[in-house]
């Protein structure tokens, strides 16, 4: 197993975590010479907060580690694309290092919408690097949305039935 | 006075409170239903919080008021044109209404250096009126970083004549 694969399996068995309370399965976790320092996932739906995605809140949970709102030296590794919300925190938070799983081709701000870890206006930039233990990534969040929707499906046939 | 102007001006309290304990001086206040829900300032330095910009703390503890990430139906003013990060976390709230006071040439992603609320391939997008007091606001950033300007020159003299 890489050192990359190590840490973004931690970010995985955040993602799970989500997964396991309803919410999209999506996990991060910021680390700084070579020891996780903060890790968090999804908690949108569980804090009725907008902002709580798994990064978002991995990175403010760094900050409090290191006492500073710069997170320099510092690696993020989260299961998904971030959002325009998460790159803009990683971009404000000034992390140089970026590591995700799975390519989110509808809302992915780091390269598949946009790509505003690499915009040269802003005042930072961040490496990226994409496709570690992807499929893993990708899976959880496949079954998770087939699972609402067979849920959905049983309600629904519930529905009809009671009807 | 107008109604943008009634809360803008109360928006550049928040700032000023900023101002006040050496942040940069930006405010916002959450309206719904004509009535302010949630205000806030920058914290940044005092929380060594990179995402704690006035208007995203102002829309995570608006978004505790209503008990949903959904801001539908509120209006978000800001001192300053959001930044890459807030504009993100306007588009995740769901905020339908912005009004910002000064522009930012250097940092603005609400129509400066882009335009993140208006992109048609996000899944939200929000109205945007500009330029709401916005002499005062400007004037407000402009007073805070010329006093500091003026502070950095004073040491500077003082380390001279100690040397």
């Amino acid at each position: 197993m890489t050192n990359h694969q190590f840490y973004m399996r931690a970010a995985i068995e955040e993602a799970k975590k989500a997964g396991a309370i309803g919410e999209v399965p999506i996990g991060a976790v910021v680390v700084k010479d070579n020891e996780i320092i903060a890790s968090a996932h999804n908690l949108r739906e569980s804090a009725q907060d907008p902002t709580a995605h798994a990064e978002h809140i991995a990175i403010r949970k760094a900050a409090t580690v290191v006492q500073s709102w710069r997170l320099e030296g510092c690696r993020l590794y989260v299961t998904l694309e971030p959002c325009v919300m998460c790159a803009g925190s990683i971009v404000m938070s000034r992390i140089p290092h970026v590591i995700y799983g799975a390519r989110d081709p509808k809302g992915g701000c780091a390269g598949s919408l946009m790509d505003l870890l690499q915009e040269p206006r802003f005042n930072h930039r961040a490496n990226v690097e994409t496709g570690i233990l992807e499929t893993e990534c990708s899976q959880l969040l496949r079954d998770f949305f087939k699972n609402i929707r067979k849920q959905k499906k049983i309600s629904r046939t519930e529905d009809n039935t009671n009807a």
